[in-house]
């Protein structure tokens, strides 16, 4: 991965629908905010809290995750269509 | 549960009306929000606190809570309907 | 009571206009946001301050309280109209 | 008085605007947001800070003040119309 | 004075137009937010930071100031129109 | 400089379009926030932090500074128009 | 460079589109903010956190970034279109 996040952020690629049926996971379409599922390809370091610590993200590369795609900045990298989001956007990790 | 929520948030299932009768707690349609009962099948890690410390959740797996349901985002798993929910939305726990 | 309610939040009841004229409390209708009496049924344990304690509530079950109305949640359990409340949308403790 | 104010409130009985001549203090009707002056009948005990201290507020029982009248809640007291305020809404203590 | 400003409030008295002319001071009537200059007749004691120490104001009475005229709240002590500011409404000291 | 500005503030003297040129800065009209060259002719102690420190300026008097013109508030002392700025407003100091 | 930007401010020159398929970052027009490719020319030394102790930027000069191009300010320095930036305009670095 050639991007590396700063502070919060994280670079994800979005699970196409098909594949979810697998480990069972469906996103209705007629969800307000229709959240989406993709692999974590590269983290930022984190913010740093009030005393000037750096807090890391509850997220690693590798994870799949559960992210509202509202919040995110779209970029395309070798072909491929990623997002950029704020650890805030994840809604959860996969871990079935 | 395959998906673990992130931060301060938790994963409730929805309990049916009906049930509702039983324990004796009616959500009237008229509330201007009209709050939703249901059980808690996943719970964050919480928050990190302004000094960086971890804010457990007031709630855990398998307790019985009331929350607003407009503040939460819709998902389906192995085709049960979910709700992933931040603590702040829940207003209370069943106790009896 | 089979509620807990959840951080800062309480539960009351009511109390029927005809019942204030006894303590002398009456709420203008005509006030912008017209205050109502009521008895607490169940508080919270408060709220986490930013170094992670807990900031129990200024008021008490079986205190009778002043409160704007259009901060809660409407609720019924076992035929009783309650509301949850959040402790900013109390007033006052009625003392006398 | 048979109320007690809660965190940062007070109740406050305005003073009549003849009396004010007396002290010389008179609010001009033209004014954007109209102060009132009344006398204090019973504060809270103030708010915590982040540090989970008590913030005893800056004016007591029996002080005179000036006030912004738009913040308050309006209730009665046996027959009196008072108003239930934030120290915010408080401008000034009358001292002589 | 007969008032005392309560927190970071300050009550001044605005300078006549004319008046400036002698110290150079001209405040544009096109200026969007057009400030004013005038005498500080008396000053609160300050707010209290998050720690519960107080924060004395960086004007006292008797100083001169420019100041945004819009902040403010008009009140009449004995036939003077006078205004309630924020220490935040405040701009900077004349010195010279 | 017969004013000191309060708090975080600033004094700026607007320098004229033809002598960037000498140094190079041009400000395009089309920016959308167009920002200005000026010279600081006085600064402020600075905003007190959390704890009650005082958090001194990045600019001194003489800087020469560029800033979006349209936070600040225009006054003219002594036939010169100025500009009152609060430190947020400064994009960065012109060093060569 | 001429000038030091103040704060978390940074100044980035852009970077033309077709330089980009050569690293394999191409920014879709489509994209509902479109992000942009660019050279870091110069950095301010951070804010001040709470503590008043300075956070210095994820960045440094002659790092390539990708960020958010509406956050800026465009100037233009000895013929040279630039942007003042803020860090959180800041998506990621490009490190390949």
């Amino acid at each position: 991965m050639k991007l590396k996040p700063l502070g919060d952020r994280l670079i994800v690629k979005a699970v196409e629908e098909e594949a979810t049926t697998a480990s069972g996971i469906v996103l209705p379409d007629t969800a307000k905010e229709k959240p989406q599922k993709g692999k974590v390809l590269a983290v930022g370091d984190g913010k740093l809290d009030d005393n000037g610590q750096r807090q890391p993200l509850d997220v690693v590369e590798g994870d799949e995750v559960l992210y509202s795609k509202y919040g995110g900045t779209e970029i395309t990298v070798e072909g491929e269509d990623l997002l950029v989001l704020r650890e805030s956007d994840v809604l959860a990790k996969v871990t079935g």
